[in-house]
This record gives structure tokens, sequence and C-alpha cells, in this order.
């Protein structure tokens, strides 16, 4: 089978992790990096990364012209980089070329950019890509209509620099029409990557489910499995959720 | 709205706490209570269990003539007897009362008798009827699909005295194609009543799946929770499972 | 050897619970057991409590008058009543009746009282018994020590109708010096009997120790746990902390 | 205060990941890093680690001769490297130099040598030298011996690929003397960097202490712990269950 041909924007610390998950996944080719600096320009990110052949080269953002995916060419673009690689998407619609965004502080016209663009080709914006997040996500909704009666409270636990609330627990307040000031429960201590607990309550029976991170490389495999899924799809705009609620649907068991 | 009419098969511990969560429940009425032996014959099940009202008389087995069911009317059968009971639920489904029984130890003949009249009447089969360990068993099966290359283990704890792996972890094991003699660990240490974890390892990321008993009540729960599904359904065979999947099929959040 | 004869205070809810433990346990005798009011004088609580045997005769407080400690003797009193019990102590204290008091509402002037009579038998006073709680306490202030840079949070989950922060959560922030506002969660969920966590957070570990109730028997387990520890100790107040702390002493392993 | 002078044997996985905790910590100076091959010879270990300074050297096991430890004075030598360098401490222990050695693959005579050389100066032995997994092993002895008649089990969870039980989990079987083909239960799924629960279960309550690692740096943590304990030590052979022991004997609360 031909590989997915991979642009990725953004090489900071997250987009390091998820350029080393598209190089050491057989069924990706990442062509380019773009950068916001001039930093390693033209260099290979698999030899910063400390592969042993040649693959992705670095490119600063000024770089990006008029014919840049063109003579480029890519099947998907995936953007952990920041809100300004938004502005770049256009062109690369217009070639048809599919669009994975991680990006969580686009404003308001940055989000009806990708709202145009999905017109013209498949685009998929999740801030939170992480495949057992959005999991939880979905079954904790189908938990509370199968048990409305149930208490729900969440219990999120990070590291201890992290400020407010994760957005993963304030997401998952809000699907569960929780009010977030009562029933998440914010635990700040020593280096916990990430762990997020969902917690129903029955009188004779207590239901958990848990999602727990052990390194951020779980953001680059939910971006390869999301660029895997989106591959084939027709102009349209989907996220995670999207993704996992089809699947929920294509995979519920028969009785 | 009018209550739901149930007779209730068996009063040993189990049946006791059943026969409780029905009574507690303002959705049904206890007609009557059968049990193997003559103990506490034509009391009243409420008085037994500390109500301050009639409900309930217990009847011995021996008592079940051609017409009791006819003089005694219900709505539906719950049994969590023995496989006795089976053999008296022909005359009540050619009357039209649902069945629901939850006994494990049926031979095949005893499910053979149970397929034959579901063609009569609504007849929900379930070893084990507890709601969370059924949405574990439907949420695990899926997410092994989204997750194929997940390595899962199954955990379960209860109390020092318990033979054998759970009903329930073997369950869990056969849905997932797990070889239970190398998946399914089982923890034996002082009262714990029942504890089953489902854990899904990737390599960033962590899942489990988690279901904890607090009292043998949840028990009755699930047996209130299918009366209530069952009372409307047409003639055919169900069980707890089935109940969830359709559950799960109509809760699917759309995005 | 001869049996711990036992007078206990208290036949309510966790009175009964206590009483069953004591009774359970051949290292002791239930001499007999005084509540409120005059419900079931003169039973046996052996009897209420479903034993085939006959100890544990039933009293009310009124009856206790000036000879009832020496007509009716007894090597230890333990007392699940309220703080009213706390007054007839000093004539028992005269005997020489240990004295094991588990009640969390005592005034200022019950706690005197308690104090004054520990020059004259052996009076333990700690409003929560339990084995396991005790042992967290002290545990976790050993590790503190240890490990004093650890951010160390609270989470206790109990059932949903239980106000306010559990008393054992705001004894552990007290003696870990943390603000109970910031570093005590409180999960309120359905039936949960009571969890406490304790989590000491480094950057490369966590640790956790954790306590999870089955039911509320553990604390007739304390008292006996207690009793037996009591009964051969000298004149002076004590308290579970106290024994708890003795036995690490004795048994901290040798290196 | 004056520096803690390091020499450093090993410069493997987690020899490197050490080497980075010393040279973060404040309270010493890595004078030296000796590794078995050639590679990166006279570099400096910080240049590798990323720091903008120069610290440890780096040479080759070869180059170690008679006046080595003299022309490059340290005040302890820490061993994360394997057996061999056991051979080069009789030198270093004369000129009062202390050991800490975490090599697990010891030989009953590398065993004695160390035993020997504590004759002439501190040495500490521990080949788990993470400080929670210490005090695991210690807080399980004694609560075993609060509580005689609780079940007690091990369950270790660690990524797919690790063999065998984990050599913490057969340590703390070994200490309570459980049985270690019964009572520990290994978990292998994913990525898990290492978990280990030790699960006391009593009629009515269960108490679990839980050490979960978050990276490999946790060993790192525990050597320079161990440095700060043993720089003032007597010559003897230490541990650092020792040091635990001494922890808790120093810190046990007075009630």
């Amino acid at each position: 089978m031909e590989k997915i041909r991979v642009g990725l924007f953004g090489f900071g610390r997250t987009g390091k992790i998820v350029a080393n998950e598209f190089v050491k996944d057989n069924s990706f080719s990442l062509k380019w990096v773009v950068r916001k600096t001039h930093k390693d320009e033209h260099k290979f990110a698999t030899d910063l990364l400390g592969f042993e052949f040649e693959e992705g080269e670095i490119f600063s953002v000024d770089e990006i012209n008029g014919s840049f995916f063109k003579d480029k060419p890519v099947d998907i673009i995936v953007d952990f980089a920041n809100s300004i690689a938004v502005n770049h998407y256009a062109k690369a619609a217009e070639l048809g070329i599919k669009i994975i965004s991680a990006i969580s502080n686009y404003k308001e016209k940055d989000l009806e950019t990708l709202s145009s663009l999905s017109s013209k080709t498949a685009v998929l914006y999740s801030p939170n890509i992480t495949l057992g997040i959005n999991f939880l996500l979905i079954a904790s909704q189908i938990l509370q209509k199968i048990a409305p009666h149930a208490d729900i409270e969440i219990v999120e636990e990070h590291f201890r620099e992290k400020q407010d609330i994760s957005g993963t627990a304030k997401k998952l307040a809000s699907v569960l029409n929780l009010d977030q000031e009562k029933h998440v429960n914010s635990i700040r201590v020593g280096g916990i990557v990430g762990k997020h607990d969902v917690i129903f309550g029955l009188p004779n029976q207590t239901i958990r489910l848990t999602h727990e991170s052990i390194s951020r490389a779980a953001f680059g495999q939910g971006a390869t499995f999301a660029a895997k899924w989106l591959i084939d799809k027709p102009a349209g705009l989907y996220s995670m959720e999207y993704i996992i609620t089809d699947k929920f649907k294509r995979n519920i068991p028969v009785y």
C-alpha cells in the first residue's frame, strides 16, 4: 500500500513528539515540517529525532509561498503549531489536501476559516486528539443516559505546576452537564503526567472510567489514528469525537 | 400510572434483597413470593423485611397448582430461586406473564425450556443482571474494536472465601477473546464485596473500566431496571446485554 | 484464658454492630448493654442479633444506680452511645473498670471528665477507632517526614447524603498541616461506604495510601482490637493513635 | 556548604538519567563518569545531557589506574553500571571514598567484596534505590504486624515487554512471607512504567499501599537521597531499607 504523505506544522515540544510518531509508523511518509522560526532550517526532522534515515525536511513558515504545497505535495496536513498556520490552509485545501488541526487556542474567526475550508476538503479539528480521552467522553455520555440517577464526579490529576482545570475535565463536565465548580476535583501533585477519572455512583455499585497518560506521545498516536481515518473521507468538518462515535456505532456487539 | 405486579421466586439471601428492592420501588407491587420450603408460609415478605405495610404473601412451591397464576395474577415473574422454578414458567407464559430469570446453574434443557417459552411471552435471562457489569461488558468490547492493539488484562477482587474465578470475569474474558488462564487475575482478600477492573494498555496511555459492588442489592436494582424495560416488550428471548446494547445504540451522542 | 467481660453503652445502628463483633469474638463475654430508651429492656442483645445463646442483657440508662457496676461487674466499658454516658464513668473508674469511648460529639467538659478519670483507670478515647484509618494517620505523617518536598492531597469518597468533609479527612489534613479548604477533595456519589486516599506526589513517582471501608463493622473490630490492648494497661489516657504508634515502634524491621 | 563530589559508574540508559539528577541538584558536583566503552571519552556528561556548563568528564574503565581516585578525588562513588565496577572499589575505599551501589546482578563474591570494604568506608548497597518503593517495603511489614490476620496480595503492573515478576514484587513477597507464585499478580500491558500495589484485606476494610513510577529518574533521586544520607556516616554496610527504617524510627509521631 502506498504511504500517506504527511506535512507537519509545529516542531516544538509536542510537535517533535508527533513527528516521531509519524516517522515510526510505516503507513506514513513525513514529507516536511514547517516551524515558526528559522532554527534547523533544511535539516531533516529524522536526524534531529535520532533516526538513521532522512525524512521531514524542516522549513521556516516564511518559506511558504504560492507554490509550496504544489512543489512539495502531501496527502494530509497535521497542525500542532499554533493559530498562525490556519492562514495557510486555504491553498492546501484547494489542492484537496486533507487537514488535521489539534490547536486549542483558536479564535472565532479561525474556526470559521476551518469551517469554510471543509466544503473543499476533509478537515478534522480536535484540541484533544488522544484516543482514550475521546473514548471516555463518549462512554461517559452513554452511561449517563443508561443510569440517569447516578451521581457523577470527575477527578483529574496533573503535575504540580499545571494551572487551571484541565481542558479535558472541562469538556467532560460540559458534555455531562455537570457544574464544573462543584463536580470537578483537581489534584496537583509532583510529576503526574495526566489522569482523568469519571466516577458514577449508584446506591449499590460504583463505576469508574479512568484514563492515565504515560507520555505526550499519546497525542502523536491520536494524530496517526485520525490521519488513517480521515484519508479516504469526503469533504466535511470532522472531529475526534465524531470518529469515536462512528466507531461506537459500527462496533456495538450483537446479542 | 398503574404499578407493575410482580411475583418473585426465591427468598434466600439474595431473594430477600431483591424483594426489598421491588417493595421500595413505587413502580412495582410485589404480589407474592414463592420459596422452596414451608418456612414463613402465608406471612408477608414486607413484614419480614421490616416494612410497615403488607405485601408479598409467601407461598411454598408446593402450593403452585393449575390455577395459581390465574388466582394471583401478576405482570411479571422474577426468579432468583434455583432451576426448579423453571418448570412452573409454562403456565405463566400461557397467560402472557413476562419472565425474568437470573439463575446461573441452569442445565441445557432448562435453557431450552426458556427458549421455547419465548415464543409466547417476553423472557429475559441473565445470570448476572447488575447494570454496571453489563455496561463494562459492552463498553469493553467496543474499546477493543477501537484499539485492537491494546493489551487487555482483567483484575477481579473478592472476599477471601470465594472459590474460582468470578463468573463475571469469565464472561469478560470470553467476550474479549482473552485466555482466562493468562489474563484474569483473581485477588482474594478479606471482605471485598466484588470489584472488576478491565485494563487496556496502549504504549502511551492506559484506560481502566472499573466496577465496584457495594452490596448485593445491586442484583435487585438490576432486576427492577430489567422489569421496567421488559414490561412492554413483545414475545422473545432477551438478556441484560441485549438491553444495554440497545441503550448504547439509542444514546450514542451526535457530533 | 479467661474472657474479658464487656459492658456496652449504645445499641443504635452502630452500637448493634459493635455488640455483634464483641459477641462473635471468643476473647470477650458481653455482660450487658445500656441504652437510652426502655426499648427491648431485659431482652438479650444476642437474641436480637440472631445468635443462639443469651448474652448482653439490655438495660435502660435509668436503671444505672449506685451499685450497677458492682452488681454486674465487667472489666471494660465500651461506649458508642453519646455524650450522656460519660457521666456514669466515674463510678466504674473507681472500681478499676477500664473505659473505651468512641464518641465524637464530646464537649470540652466531657473531655475533662475523661482526663480526670484517667488517673484512676486506663481510659482510651478515639472518635475514629478504625484500625486502617489510624494506620493511614501514622504512616502518612512518617512519609511526610521522609519526603518533605512531596505534594500531598487527600481524596475522600462517601455516599451522596454525607454532609461536610469527613472527620477522618479533617484529622488527616490537620496532622499533615494541610489547608483543608485547598487539599481535601470530597467526592459524594451513590452509596460509597467510605474511602480515603492520601496522595504523595514526587517529581518521578506517586505514593498512595488508601483505606476503603466495607462495612461499619470496622468500628466494632477497632473496639475489640483496642479492648485487647487496653486490658492490661495501667491508669492513663490513651488513644487509637497511641496504640498504633506503639505498634509501629515495636515492629520496625531490623536491617 | 561545600558540594559533595560525586564519581559515577555507568552511562547507559539509567546511568544518564542518574547523572542528570546529580547535575541538577545543587548539593552535588559531578566530577567524572566512568563507562565500559570508549564512546564519548573525555567529553563532558553535562554537554551530552544538554546543560550549558561542563561537568562530569567521561572516562573509559580502561583508564582507571592506580592513581585515578587520587588524581580525581571524589567524596562518593555511585555505581549504576554493572558488576565489573566492584573490582575498582578497593582503591577508593582505602582513600575513604564512600560507595553507593545499585547493581542487581551481583554474584556472591561481589557481595563479599562489598561487605569486606565496609570495614573501611561507608558502603550502601540497594538494587532498588527508589524512595517510595522502600517506604512500601517498610510500611507493609509494619502493617502486617499490626494486622496479622489480614490477607495480603501484591499486584505489579509494567509495560508489555517486561519479563518475569518485578524484582520489587519479589522483594515485597519475600519480606511479607508470601508465596510469590500465589500472591503476586503481574499485569503486562502497553507502556506502563511501573506500578506496585500491596493490598491488605480485612473483613470490613481494605488498605492499599500503592507506588507508581512516572519515570526512571526516580532511581536518580533515590541515589541523591542516599548520597546525602551516607556522606557523614561511619564505615559500615548500609542499604536503602536501613535508611528508611532509620527515618521511621526518628519520625514516629508522639501521642
